[in-house]
């Protein structure tokens, strides 16, 4: 359960992302990129949301994606399809992004030509907590289908988050969600963290979560957010 | 992306499991205990469906859980109400389930006084995937809500379990879910894989899914089923 060699191993490669991911992070803020991630279960709506998060801010912003799985580009072939620039990463049997994987990925790319950048991060509630990715901001999705206990049951990626997006909450009374538990549970591990609930479907809620990142990338471009790093 | 000392210190720890897995199925064997475990995203409904099959196999059968999670024992606390034995692992950082943990969890219990042993993992579709845990089968959930691509974006789950389980089949209409579509896209990772689809909620497809796992637990006890080892 706790191997000392790969405690240690594990470090070293976390320490090496978070100076990558510091690197990207000055980058980012140089070019003027707002950087959102996106983490969850797999299936909990982080390509349905940024399909249509991509095209709300369109042409008003200029907005790219970067998605990850394990394998195909299903993903990155739905968000292309809103006219964003928008590239695969997979990583094979790797259940996170990382930095050097996100700076891969940008090769080619003219970060001054973005007004925000996405990042979808592998559908896993656990490893990619550890990954800092050089972001401004990291929304962990729930979707009402998953239950109201995933912040208890996972609190490490709630405590990474910046902010909680409850999904599919057109869902909700069809599998008798409790918002009200959803909420106490979130507010129990992260206390004060930003909640917003949307369904990408109806578009319910979605005026919040357009506002409140347009608020937040305002706040990073004024220099107003406090510097951040994990 | 690919540390090779990573890469050695993980084949090692690795190689280990398999070797403390081999020890654990053959005590199972020699106990006459079935042991199924189940994998699936966070939130797929594994507890739930456990719930109703611990509760449907007494007292004809003999049946305890174990259960990962993070954190919390709530799992532990949901399936004990059927009566059955049920202990939590938690693994604090750890996105998985391995043999050692599962051997800890079992001190003084007495196998011989099981006839089935359910092992519920942690939520996650990428980690536990490596990870024999000594099972005689390896069951794969994936929700109605998920949708229908899950297979060729985790294939390695996929592609390590015995049987692939649909669940919240009640929730089918609700979210447009394509049926034959996510056949086909299990079949494209695993052709021949047992798909079985059941509502834990309404109990469709139950009655089905407890005569597969009655039917495999008399495979293994007449020694009929191919020796297995992941």
């Amino acid at each position: 359960m706790s191997e000392p060699r790969i405690v240690e191993v594990r470090q070293k490669i976390l320490k090496r992302n978070d100076m990558l991911a510091a690197d990207l992070r000055a980058r980012f803020r140089d070019a003027g990129v707002f950087v959102v991630s996106l983490v969850s279960s797999p299936g909990s709506g982080k390509t349905a949301l940024l399909e249509k998060t991509l095209a709300c801010l369109q042409p008003q912003l200029r907005v790219a994606a970067l998605v990850g799985d394990l394998a195909t580009d299903n993903d990155a072939n739905r968000l292309a399809l809103s006219g964003a620039p928008a590239r695969q990463i997979t990583t094979g049997a790797v259940c996170h992004l990382d930095a050097e994987m996100v700076d891969n990925a940008l090769q080619g790319w003219e970060l001054t030509g973005l007004d925000a950048l996405f990042i979808e991060n592998v559908g896993n509630l656990v490893c990619p907590s550890s990954y800092d990715l050089g972001e401004g901001l990291r929304a962990v999705l729930m979707s009402v289908t998953e239950g109201e206990d995933k912040p208890l049951k996972y609190p490490t990626i709630f405590n990474s988050a910046d902010a909680a997006v409850i999904t599919k909450i057109d869902l909700a009374a069809a599998v008798e969600f409790d918002a009200a538990a959803a909420v106490r549970n979130i507010r129990a591990m992260r206390p004060g963290l930003p909640i917003l609930e949307v369904s990408a479907k109806t578009g319910d809620g979605m005026d919040e979560w357009l506002a409140f990142l347009r608020s937040r990338a305002s706040e990073a471009a004024v220099g107003a957010g406090p510097a951040r790093g994990r």
